[in-house]
């Protein structure tokens, strides 16, 4: 089989750090596929890194690798981590980047094993490349997991606001902003019947009904829309929402609806 | 045979847009080769993404599968494309991004079958993971493609200006500006021997004889060369031509020559 | 044996031009594994580039194949290069962006033969797609080392400043400034029980000893650490130190110790 490794980090694309990865993972696993996700994380930003793993991981092959770096204590002793989540794989530091898939149904966790490091400099803040892409080889090429990590329940959650659902109004909070400056919140969709009636807020602006394009309405125009994680967003035709009404993670996202609505299940 | 996806979008590097339609793609053609041309698009800029596909999908393999999304109305009824141009296929929106591909002497256009989408949440606005990418998988599976489309010959075509042939005087337009700030036009290369004598124009600035190097000139000056796609353009040595002339797409571009010169063939 | 072609270019990634890069190496070059390394070395930065090929390539399976395009030259009369140097391949052209690889101990230097061009329209400033691709495709594809190059001793090599050791005092210079903000020096690594009383400085600024991580000072403090290379870099916790001292590449970094160290080698 072949097995796929994907890459996550927040190393950009000037440097030559995200080649040194696949350098080391070429060399060490010569039979994996490597896959570029994003390197454009915004530095130490590991909710964005987790939001990436929440929006693309789980589309991959089962069993596939995903190697996700986004790792501001590097160097310390903070411990890096092995999961098995979504029938996935993920190699990791423990820094919150993994968030949402540590809390899938099937998450088993483990710390992962220091031994595992191949130092390639005397460098100390490098380790995509001397652990986190070692281990990920390691363990395409068929290590026992027993080798690569020890079972742990102790591990680094993100302090995140959670929405809150009555039956006439759901509130939460923009979870992410996109490239096109869409406000991606985690509010699940609301059933269809109800969306071309449900009335939507980013903060205190109105935004109207949830449609099914940003087409939907004239080019400048705000619009709510459900996304690709399968919650409601909010967006401009043509433009940028959070350019427009200025917004941040975390900005309020309600929703009101003319009939009373189930507590719905989050997509994660 | 290892089929080869292409990837031309406008999601952006720094979410997991890209990451989700890999690993659709991994997933559902795992013997496909996944190639990254471009996901850095401007928003919605179907000529800029036309542009890419003209630059580079001339020079893959015969049978290559371009997956190309710039798709400003994504989640309405806008119909999809299944193209076959240039002995290569296209997966698209219908929404101007294959100008140039469907104009290709050999094109063959059909609409893409609505019953390819395979949605992977409740979203409405991420046909690329949802829709093109189960296609273009599909179709590297060796699926029917009477199967993945009818045949159509009803498209979308941009409106861009076209350029005009006069003995003594080529007039055409700025079509695109590169990463460098180089303004490529829609003007073909003169003959040889009349390079050297030949004035050229951005605008009302005369910009001099086109030369082999941007280097012909020194530092910081303005030169004509040939491009990428066989066409004239405008470039500062060491710099942004489009900084230096305030230049925009769509500007004119001006040859003037010697002797009479034969109206030439477009290089697409 | 499946090669592995990598690509480190100043092509940006908002055009077609690594697309087309890659469709050739895709078409002549089937069984290669195409990596990237990074399209977005400043444009006509040969240091830059020439740092990228130091931090990544080492990293790469022995006979890998560098493609290294930042040529300011390029449609003038200035050589391509073929190197083996560090166990594996670079095809490039002789503009500095080989100037670390040069130095190997197993450098081995050969002109580029012209005769590999492959030009793919009339366009004269495209090497990449038209002579480097093609000829590292050659090279993957096993054509003897004489038909793609002659020996030669005469290359281009980049005028840097050299770092300068005494006992107790190294001066050195800033190599690079990573995405990060990071300020990478020539100096290599003090040993590791001097580390902690290494005094840093860059430029007249004092930054503290060497330590292992980033967050060993409070966020928003500069700290020494040792970087990807080896080399001492100057970095500010959670921020960038670029930013913050407003520093440049060649500002001079300097450490003091409490006793005389040896004369280090230079970690390339």
């Amino acid at each position: 089989m072949t097995r796929t490794i994907s890459l996550i980090t927040d190393y950009g694309q000037r440097d030559g750090y995200v080649g040194a990865l696949k350098g080391v993972l070429r060399a060490a696993a010569p039979n994996a596929v490597v896959v570029d996700i994003t390197h454009q994380i915004p530095p130490q930003d590991v909710l964005a890194g987790a939001v990436a793993v929440l929006t693309a991981c789980r589309d991959f092959p089962a069993d596939s690798i995903h190697v996700v770096v986004v790792d501001p204590e590097v160097g310390s002793d903070r411990p890096g981590l092995l999961l098995r989540a979504w029938g996935q794989w993920f190699v990791a530091p423990d820094s919150g980047v993994l968030h949402f898939a540590l809390a899938a149904a099937d998450a088993e966790v483990r710390r992962l094993n220091p031994n595992l490091r191949q130092p390639r400099s005397a460098g100390t803040t490098f380790d995509g490349r001397d652990w986190f892409a070692p281990a990920a080889a390691a363990l395409a090429n068929g290590a026992s997991i027993d080798d690569l990590g020890t079972p742990t329940d102790d591990w680094l959650e993100l302090d995140l606001p959670q929405p809150t659902f009555e039956p006439y109004r759901w509130v939460g909070h923009v979870l992410h902003i996109d490239h096109f400056g869409n406000c991606i919140s985690d509010l699940p969709a609301p059933a269809t019947n109800i969306r071309g009636t449900t009335r939507s807020f980013l903060g205190a602006d109105p935004i109207g009904p949830i449609r099914t394009a940003f087409s939907a309405v004239a080019e400048g125009g705000a619009v709510a829309t459900i996304g690709a994680l399968g919650t409601v967003e909010i967006a401009v035709n043509g433009g940028s929402a959070a350019a427009r009404f200025g917004a941040r993670r975390g900005d309020r996202v309600e929703l009101l609806f003319p009939s009373p609505q189930p507590t719905p299940a989050l997509p994660w």
